[in-house]
């Protein structure tokens, strides 16, 4: 678990010149940027995807592009840099994949959700909520990221939390009753992981209208500013 | 939040011949203990406790005793040293007490169970269980020390995880039943926080007879422990 101090911006490392590559993988998209570019270039993605093919794909969307070290945002569980799990929608061979070695450059893996919770970070002690196929969730506290799995535990009538306000309970119960049960699952988290605030982000978060206060809607530039934050440290 | 870095016994304040004293307050019992003494004294608390009256008694009772600085273990939630809550089971005057002013030493003051949560800690991700009257949760994540209240959280038939296994929930079910529902909730709360091991504490704990690997029976040092360990940093 890295301890990054968080900065409103990766200003300490554009001054100093230090280029970050960011890569955050997703089961659809690609999403690249990095570090004084505004663009974000998307390339397709798959549930054939290798982690090699990837690279190469990364290579040459951004063969003009320089960088001194790379971010990556990965779909599943990670330790020391390395995915624990095949990831549910790409291709095989990303358990224990060695993105340092295959890159050579400086690297830092994180979960993609973590990668979108720091992006959001603002101090304190945070619940990300990833809203989108399934429930995802990452505590921050003091900068220290803390992947939770909130999604499978009870909430009514035999029921998880995920099988509510995940996407198949958002098409079971409609737009209206989904919302309230988000809300209800919210004061819920809120107090029972005391949190300052609540980041929702995930596709289905633009479903929320109107949020309390202590809630914040996250958006698509948090997990590039995620990954350049894993170097804050 | 305090992240103390970890060692396994306050040796380096041993050796620089800094005494701590450790005050464990309690509702039934104030119980106080410093570097180099083996038996802890104990001291009556009670409902009409005020924070001046058990400083006066641990004075008395620890006259003789010398220490540079001072551990407080206070049942509520606790911010920049202060309590926030007027305690469940003592007298008043509590929320906002200066206990450095009073006592005129370095004092930290940290939630009871966090202390103790603290003195069961030995490395990577652990929750912290007080199997008391409630239940207490405390998460320890690299020495980072966040405060849970996992007990208000929906469990079965609309009935939440303190109503199952709190001690009105020992005594509804008898022991057999409750020690089910524990080990039941130990693994939701495992996966759910995604910790390498529980810590069983609280008075309560001593009905568990066999526990899995991955939880461990706290005991009555983990107090005092968690006061010394408190100045670790």
């Amino acid at each position: 678990m890295r301890r990054p101090v968080i900065s409103a911006t990766p200003l300490r490392a554009y001054i100093a010149g230090v280029k970050t590559l960011v890569i955050d993988v997703g089961g659809t998209n690609i999403k690249v940027l990095a570090t004084g570019r505004r663009v974000p270039i998307k390339i397709e993605s798959g549930p054939d995807l290798t982690p090699r093919a990837m690279l190469r794909a990364v290579r040459e969307a951004t063969a003009k592009w320089t960088y001194d070290r790379v971010s990556i945002g990965a779909p599943g569980p990670v330790k020391n840099g390395r995915l624990l799990r095949e990831p549910w929608n790409l291709g095989p061979g990303w358990v224990g994949f060695d993105f340092k070695k295959a890159l050579g450059k400086p690297v830092r893996v994180i979960n993609d959700a973590a990668m979108q919770a720091l992006g959001g970070y603002n101090g304190g002690k945070m619940l990300f909520l990833g809203l989108g196929t399934g429930l995802g969730s990452t505590l921050i506290c003091d900068g220290v990221i803390i992947p939770l799995e909130l999604a499978h535990l009870p909430y009514r009538h035999g029921k998880t939390y995920e099988e509510y306000i995940g996407d198949a309970g958002y098409h079971r119960l409609g737009d209206g009753d989904w919302r309230r049960h988000v809300f209800t699952i919210i004061d819920l988290f809120v107090a029972a992981l005391v949190v300052d605030y609540i980041v929702l982000g995930g596709g289905n978060a633009r479903h929320m209208k109107r949020v309390p206060k202590y809630v914040r809607l996250g958006n698509n530039a948090n997990a590039f500013r995620g990954g350049y934050r894993l170097w804050d440290d």
